[in-house]
């Protein structure tokens, strides 16, 4: 059994549900530890945060994983135990085969090999893990990133291995987010009768036209391959169902998934200064999901593209499309970043799985990147 | 006991919730036969409705009520029996005292009295009496107001006789009423995730300019003592909970209360072209939940604010306010209503009551109305 095959079935058995980590942290601690890595944990509440450095100075290359697992749901629905690893017909399952723990397994990997190899490289390589990731993502990367800032933390590149492959190994290159924020907007009016409205006063009538302000506006024609940013209205709600009644309030929802033209602290501003202009009893709570990052042509993305090509066979797909992931807190701290791992089509499902040919490429594909970056 | 009261405490005493009768009308029946009466029974449904006529051609005044009554809640939120009638220091109290076996009582000795005075009165007084006033009011005086177009019943003036006066018996009398319409309404787009607008088509968003349109449109400036017609939206809703997803429907409930400006058939013709305009996919319930219907300055108007003045001491306050009553189906025939019954504080209430000086008021009240107009 391969080295990084053998490992990721080592972290598949600790069941990391999270925000759990189980011990996959010391085990990798452990192992770099005797590699010559600094190690470090930073524990915040309940979550378990590894951070592993070799070599000094600048750039900073950091490999970014998480330890923790979405739960499997009931063992009936897999046709393994999620939490024994097996490999049937050259394919590995368990939960977080894929979503992470075959891409911390190949970093891990990688990184023995880089310092064996390069002793002397320039820089600083690192890696950073949370048991954070699948759950609140408060006590994990965020609190690190606050961490660095506090500290000064230089970080040049990052590279996540979160599952980004949609066919095959390298197909695809995560080069950006958008960035998420959402609120929940209360407008206040005042109840009454149908028959009476001048004793009343409409919320619906008075939200209406800021709504359709902010439904209509036109944020930005897009940024690089980012789509333009776009505001919906996902929830609306007011009356109990009498018609004879103007409801005292009216409840919306709404979100925001932007490009890096905006921050949250910049949308939260023009969506109040738009409901201020109409002049309505509001009161708003943001809840701000992750700001978007983009990383732009430079020595990380035509690292990334050549390495990719190699394993995929062509140039992979450049995309700012998807979700959130950790890297919405590393971006801030002025670190270019990307997304790079194994195919995700079985992520967050049941039998969730790795091709072992992909999973023994993963230390390959790592190694490649870093030596391109560092040596 | 006097004749007016004790023909209340017999109505009440008769369980004749809505839509039951339970034998007022046979009761009435009987009488009036007696007194000369024509009497022609119209069943529609599970519905009794009661048409007595005295005298022919025209002008022809008809005195409309109902035998129904609403329920009476719970036997102990009430110190009597609510259908043992019952006088404690000059008050009559039990379901229907006042909404308007009262007033039927008084309409039933007053014509009593009218014809036996003035056996050869010009034209015709009637009596129109239903048991579905207070429930669903469709097989009541809607269908006899079918039969009487069908016919060509010629009808010149009503008088209903629902509890119109507010602190004394006879200071208001009401000259109109606003109409009222309803709709429900269900904007219908493509579900999608927040994420991919360009996948989905929200509803909220789609609906929110035409339902601003009609919320803001000035529909006219009143009419005579009317107030101006009036669009409120009561209810709201799209959306599960979640903020990531753009629901596939809006759900909207409006209502209009509208001066004789309009008609339901103009304003649906109004809303739904301004719905048309905007292109949304829509489907659309109306309900006409009755005309409105508005007696000018005339004989009936006259006659009734000289006698009301009588009673009260003052004018009458000459009103169009309030909800709907049995006159908006018999207005459309052509005839002049008005309303004129006892104070209404304490209908649909518990402990239901009437002034024992006011009931025997009514008859007098009444023949005093008949006979300035047939006379
Ligand atoms: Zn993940
Ligand atoms: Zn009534």
């Amino acid at each position: 059994m391969s080295d990084v095959l053998q490992l990721t079935c080592d972290l598949i058995s600790r069941v990391s549900v999270t925000p759990e980590d189980a011990g996959c942290q010391k085990l990798i601690a452990d192992r770099l530890r005797g590699a010559g890595f600094k190690i470090e944990s930073l524990r915040f509440g309940e979550v378990d945060n590894l951070w592993a450095t070799h070599g000094s100075g600048g750039p900073v290359l950091v490999l970014l994983g998480h330890t923790d697992v979405v739960p499997s749901g009931p063992r009936e629905a897999w046709f393994t135990n999620p939490f024994v690893p097996e490999v049937r017909d050259g394919v590995l399952y368990g939960r977080g085969a894929a979503d992470m723990k075959g891409s911390v397994a190949g970093f891990v990997v990688a990184l023995e090999r880089f310092v064996a190899a390069h002793p002397d490289h320039k820089g600083t390589v690192a890696l950073l893990l949370t048991s954070d990731e699948e759950g609140d993502a408060v006590d994990g990367v965020r609190r690190v990133a606050d961490t660095f800032r506090e500290r000064g933390q230089r970080i040049d590149w990052c590279i996540t291995g979160e599952p980004s492959s949609k066919a095959k190994l390298g197909d695809l290159l995560r080069i950006g987010r958008r960035g998420t924020l959402s609120a929940t907007l209360t407008v206040r009016g005042v109840q009454g009768h149908v028959a009476y409205p001048e004793k009343a006063r409409n919320p619906i009538h008075q939200a209406m036209p800021a709504l359709s302000e902010l439904a209509a506006k036109c944020w930005d024609d897009g940024y690089e391959t980012f789509p333009p940013t776009s505001l919906q209205i996902s929830n609306i709600h007011a009356g109990t169902g009498a018609n004879n009644v103007i409801p005292g309030e009216l409840q919306v929802l709404f979100n925001l998934r932007y490009n890096p033209h905006w921050s949250a602290q910049k949308l939260e501003a023009e969506c109040e200064s738009v409901l201020r202009a109409h002049e309505l009893e509001v009161s708003i709570h943001w809840h701000r999901g992750g700001e978007p990052f983009f990383t732009p042509e430079g020595p990380l993305r035509s690292a990334a593209r050549e390495v990719l090509a190699k394993f995929a066979g062509e140039a992979p797909e450049e995309s700012t499309g998807g979700g959130t992931s950790d890297a919405r807190f590393i971006a801030p701290l002025g670190a270019q970043c990307i997304e790079v791992g194994p195919v995700n089509a079985s992520i967050h499902k049941v039998d969730e799985h790795v091709s072992v040919a992909d999973l023994e490429a993963l230390p390959y594909l790592y190694l490649a990147l870093i030596e391109r970056l560092l040596d």
